[in-house]
């Protein structure tokens, strides 16, 4: 029978929206964003879309017009009563009451604040001004707009049957990869691929085909709508955003030094367990954990999200044995351009000495690559950053000078106060 | 929008129908079926099921109960309102009127007849006695409720997305196929995959993406229902089992020998232009078409189903030659055992000799070849055949002494009246 209403409905729609909800968004952007509600409330900063592949011409693929509606459509969108009653009531990490009645007030009258967009050239400059709790959770809807704007301008045009058939074989690459994981005995996998996922309803089919493919080795979704909907753990913790802003609000050189801490400091206080998980790469993964105060080693865990990520494992075991602590008991996330390759290369490596999770992100949800001629399909690297605090720039060095952001003379200051030496550069794929 | 009507719908049948509808058969059914409608309305046959493949063992794999429900929901069915509209009101092959008013009289009354079933270790035995016109319907039927029996059982029990997989490896396939297809600049590729289809929704979907990927190159489908409801040409014209049953009621050897060309005799007077096409394999091709009268020379082709094709369409070309035609005007399909590397070959060796169709069967609609473990969903060669008419058994020698039939004193008293020797055995693939 035909779903009369539901073409109907259809029909009536001015857009085809892709962010349907205000959770349609990484776990970790709630959890930093209580931290800095309680933390840094009045902060104000600048959020801006990067996309680190020139070679892919946004501008030219994606219509202004229809960006803006997208945008414009979030702008409509607020928490929903089911939305605030699973964030109120679901357990994450074990625990009930993660967040905070006070918070998530804030969060049911959230709206998404204004968005600043124009063309340069054949890329778009997009920035989100404002104050850091609110610009904050523009990240990963506008990236998740871009990223899906640009497969349906691929898509465009192409035959009903031709579509299926391009799902089919991507539908099949994903399936090969989960069968070749599911032969690791304790491997744990969770899906990080909100930001840079070929489209909603995909990464939703990515979530439920592991669901079914690997049982209890799949861990979660960093997604909170899929979560929700699929009845799957949350998953996610903190990033980059905050040491950075943190380190532009510093107001010397030995502040600037201790900020990384700082962040550390704060989170301690707000949560527990497995979501204390450090991400040493901002400034330089060696130094941070060389200097890093014991407590620090006492976390449950480190996330490894740039450089040579065997290197880094190596790195992070031998640091915990020298602070006294035991590997075996501890947990290493990698989440740095994973695919089933390098997931299956590092499980081996450090199975036996450490707990390990695997946050998969773009080449879960949004490997296309080769399906379609000339790679218009494969993904590539868009970012949104926070590029100020407070009228500072901010500045991120990363393990990977690919992946490092600032001015030329930020970076020099920054390279400096952190004792950064020379980087081996590693190519982005995402 | 959940669609709960059809939702209780389906909670309320009882079965899961395969087969839903009277047309859902092949197109030569019914042209057949006039012909007996007019020529021998009041003869008696028997037709039976044959497992070709006794490796496949049916009745290990298909529960009997299961079995009779779905033949019995095939005896509740009717030819519809808007079935029989399409019948009397659609051009087939460029005509109207294909079927009379007093065919298609009977035909809306008509309902399957009774079946005969029996478990036989490992197999069926599944028959149907009657008269011709009424019993010859159960063909397809009786074949596609086999066939898609079998793909349900070894399908239970796997999940929803490895299901989902699995046929996205196999629209990947087909798809490949139809590229390759669409390589070759005038091919004629028809969808004769009814009788062994994996499922009636997977006929569907392939002959969808034929249309799709083929364009003008897809000249249609055998399958009555899918013509109508895709909107694309019904095709097809006689089977072995005029011959067949023509040639059990010859009353000498004389009659005998004359018995394939009377069959012709009749069906010119029935059916014109593109519908004139000889099967000539039934007693072997050779001697059929040495002895043909010249009227049989003027018909518009030659279906090729059993034997070498290339052989078999040298022959005949050669023998349209010695007759004073032009094969460049002639037709010839072939139909047995095609996927796309013959394809291709024949198309390379006679395409520019003679016109050309194929009837591209099982390896269409039912290709999941290594798809599942130790071949369980490989296709298998399941056949229903006339197997006596008023009490006499039937013969079929064929180009491929694999394909035939009959009992060996039956058997030898035809190869002498057709003057056909040793035969080269060719492997079953269906």
């Amino acid at each position: 029978m035909t779903d009369i209403a539901t073409r109907v409905h259809n029909r009536s729609w001015k857009i085809d929206p892709i962010v349907r909800s205000v959770i349609d968004t990484d776990f970790y952007k709630l959890l930093m964003a209580q931290s800095i509600f309680r933390h840094h409330p009045q902060t104000r900063v600048t959020f801006s879309v990067i996309n680190r592949s020139d070679d892919v011409p946004l501008a030219r693929l994606i219509d202004e017009g229809e960006l803006r509606e997208q945008l414009d459509h979030i702008r409509t969108l607020r928490l929903s009563r089911g939305e605030s009653t699973w964030l109120r009531g679901n357990t994450f990490y074990g625990r009930r009451w993660m967040f905070d009645p006070d918070f998530l007030d804030w969060f049911e009258g959230f709206r998404f604040p204004e968005y600043h967009l124009e063309r340069r050239g054949d890329q778009y400059e997009l920035t989100f001004e404002g104050r850091w709790i609110e610009t904050t959770m523009w990240e990963v809807p506008a990236l998740a707009v871009l990223m899906e704007l640009r497969s349906r301008a691929v898509l465009r045009g192409m035959g009903k049957f031709e579509l299926q058939v391009l799902y089919a074989r991507a539908m099949t690459r994903v399936w090969e990869k989960i069968e070749r994981l599911r032969r690791l005995p304790n491997v744990a996998v969770a899906d990080f691929g909100t930001r840079r996922r070929h489209g909603f309803l995909w990464q939703d089919w990515c979530v439920q085909a592991m669901m079914e493919g690997l049982g209890e080795r799949f861990t979660g979704t960093s997604n909170c709508l899929i979560a929700l909907r699929r009845e799957v753990e949350a998953v996610g913790t903190n990033a980059h955003e905050l040491p950075m802003v943190y380190a532009a609000l510093a107001e010397s050189d030995a502040a600037l030094a201790e900020a990384p801490y700082q962040v550390l400091a704060d989170w301690q206080q707000d949560y527990m367990g497995n979501l204390r998980i450090v991400l040493p790469d901002t400034y330089g993964t060696r130094g941070f954990l060389e200097r890093a105060p014991d407590w620090i080693a006492n976390w449950t865990g480190v996330r490894i999200d740039s450089g040579d990520p065997v290197e880094n494992g190596e790195f992070v075991i031998d640091w915990w044995k020298r602070r006294g602590q035991d590997p075996s008991t501890k947990l290493m996330i990698f989440s740095d351009g994973l695919d089933v390759e390098l997931i299956e290369t590092l499980y081996r490596r450090f199975s036996d000495r450490s707990l390990l999770g695997f946050g998969w992100g773009t080449l879960l949800t949004n490997d296309f690559r080769g399906l379609i001629g000339d790679g218009r399909l494969d993904p590539f690297s868009l970012v949104c950053k926070v590029v100020s605090a407070n009228g500072r720039e901010t500045v991120k060095l990363s393990d990977n000078p690919n992946k490092a952001m600032g001015s030329p003379d930020a970076v020099a200051r920054y390279k400096r106060v952190f004792g950064v030496g020379d980087q081996v550069a590693h190519r982005l794929v995402v």
